[in-house]
């Protein structure tokens, strides 16, 4: 989370998501969908073109494991080597690896190996369901990786647990609420846990703040799917005007279609980041937001 | 799921759970925990020669993808091989994925290509956090593949957010219960969904079962996590004295540390597969159960 707050204090809020789909890259790297050797090379010089691009201005990067996972053989020998290049390339942003894993406590240790060690990843996504003793707590023992626990998702089914009232009374909430919650509680004893929050209801996101004081916010649903850039800021904020790290993935991964693609990635990550500082800006202008 | 039911006709119920620690290896199968390759090496005969064992007897058999993915380069790729010698060796029995995965609607194509195309398993265990309709569904869209949701886990922070109470009067129930309801209704128009229910609790077991009719349970926690196998087939089986994938794992792999590892493996899975069916027997000369 260090890695995170330097970046932070340089004013770069924007998360890069790699979210590599072979059928939108760009049409010079376009392959037969069955050539899958020319796949994973493609794929290859794509995330790491780009990452070259974005470095210098993002917060960090977040690759996807699902679409790596995806491409079968090969594919996550090349996210190793996507994450390997993103720390030569760009050394001080930290990678977060979204896998949403979880399971009880001894194989976590698997997925620990795997996201840290293997793959070199600084940080991982995590699934709360299975709670925390005997569950994602062998994910945190090293207080310099981090992970950031799914507490309230953007797509529209998040509503289905997510949101269900738990508890009675003064102590109702809802299940995203606990989560948050106990995460700030028991769960960051390391100081390395985070939120995972979409940015499609700024009044959700703002609540979850309130609740956890400066944990950090790892929050998708911006762009593509989305979210407004100015009402996330001011209702993501911390109490020092950070703690988010504002991912953007297809809106930024295919901006264009041509060659000039890493540089397309460039600019619409420093569009988001510009959008992001004048919120801070108008953030701290205005006494109370709400 | 028809290939669980024609091993439960056949009077088979232990699921073969392979979650491979290399340190617990028979003797003459360690190797330096440097020397990834002979780990890798030795990681595949050990599942397959115990494969090759409890093939005939079980009625699943169910590899942690944690395990493989935590050996680092190639072990997805030993992953791969082991399902395949699964489907060569015992091509009847159906092979679920522990992978407890779930991200939005998109993302899970690339799971599903992981799990399904590449690794070649016929199910997968999912977490429901996310929700169904733009979150697991297109896990479900193929309905000769199958998924175990995550719904009453056996580890003891399972009940953090698990045995939460949700709702209010009538409609109140804890939040296992109501995964258990979704899944028994929208989440199975393929009739291709199970639920994965800890056998930790045979009240609660019995309760899920109740909730959602036949409904397939893998059911963990039996051996090594202490759960009781009559009481657990009582609770568990549905109306047709079945239904139920009863794993067992570290109990079966490590019952030998010599050279008959394979052996003692087969001779665990048949005592605990009688235990089943004695316990099947006596509940069917018992009026009612509960």
């Amino acid at each position: 989370m260090e890695l995170l707050h330097a970046r932070w204090a340089k004013g770069y809020f924007v998360c890069g998501g790699f979210d590599p789909d072979p059928a939108k890259f760009p049409i010079h790297l376009r392959t037969s969908p069955h050539a899958i050797q020319d796949i994973l090379i493609a794929t290859k010089v794509f995330c790491q073109e780009t990452i070259a691009a974005i470095g210098p201005y993002v917060c960090a990067i977040k690759p996807n494991s699902a679409f790596f996972e995806g491409l079968g053989r090969g594919g996550l020998e090349v996210l190793a080597e996507v994450i390997s290049y993103a720390h030569y390339s760009a050394p001080d942003i930290p990678v977060i690896l979204d896998g949403k894993r979880g399971d009880i406590g001894n194989t976590n240790i698997g997925y620990r190996k795997a996201a840290f060690d293997w793959l070199g990843a600084d940080a991982l996504t995590v699934n709360p369901y299975m709670g925390f003793e005997d569950g994602i707590q062998p994910l945190t023992e090293d207080p310099s990786k981090g992970i950031f626990v799914l507490c309230r998702t953007s797509n529209k089914s998040a509503r289905e647990f997510q949101d269900l009232m738990t508890g009675e009374g003064f102590a109702a909430m809802r299940l995203f609420e606990r989560v948050a919650l106990n995460v700030r509680g028991g769960w960051n004893q390391n100081k390395n846990c985070g939120l995972v929050i979409g940015a499609t209801n700024p009044g959700e996101l703002n609540g979850i703040r309130k609740l956890v004081g400066d944990l950090p916010f790892l929050i998708p649903g911006i762009g593509a799917q989305g979210g407004d850039i100015e009402k996330t800021v001011q209702a993501g904020k911390d109490s020092l005007g950070r703690g988010m790290v504002i991912n953007i993935s297809r809106s930024m991964l295919y901006a264009s279609q041509g060659e000039d693609y890493a540089e397309a990635a460039r600019t619409e990550v420093l569009r988001v980041n510009s959008l992001v500082s004048d919120a801070l800006e108008t953030a701290s202008t205005i006494p109370t937001i709400c």
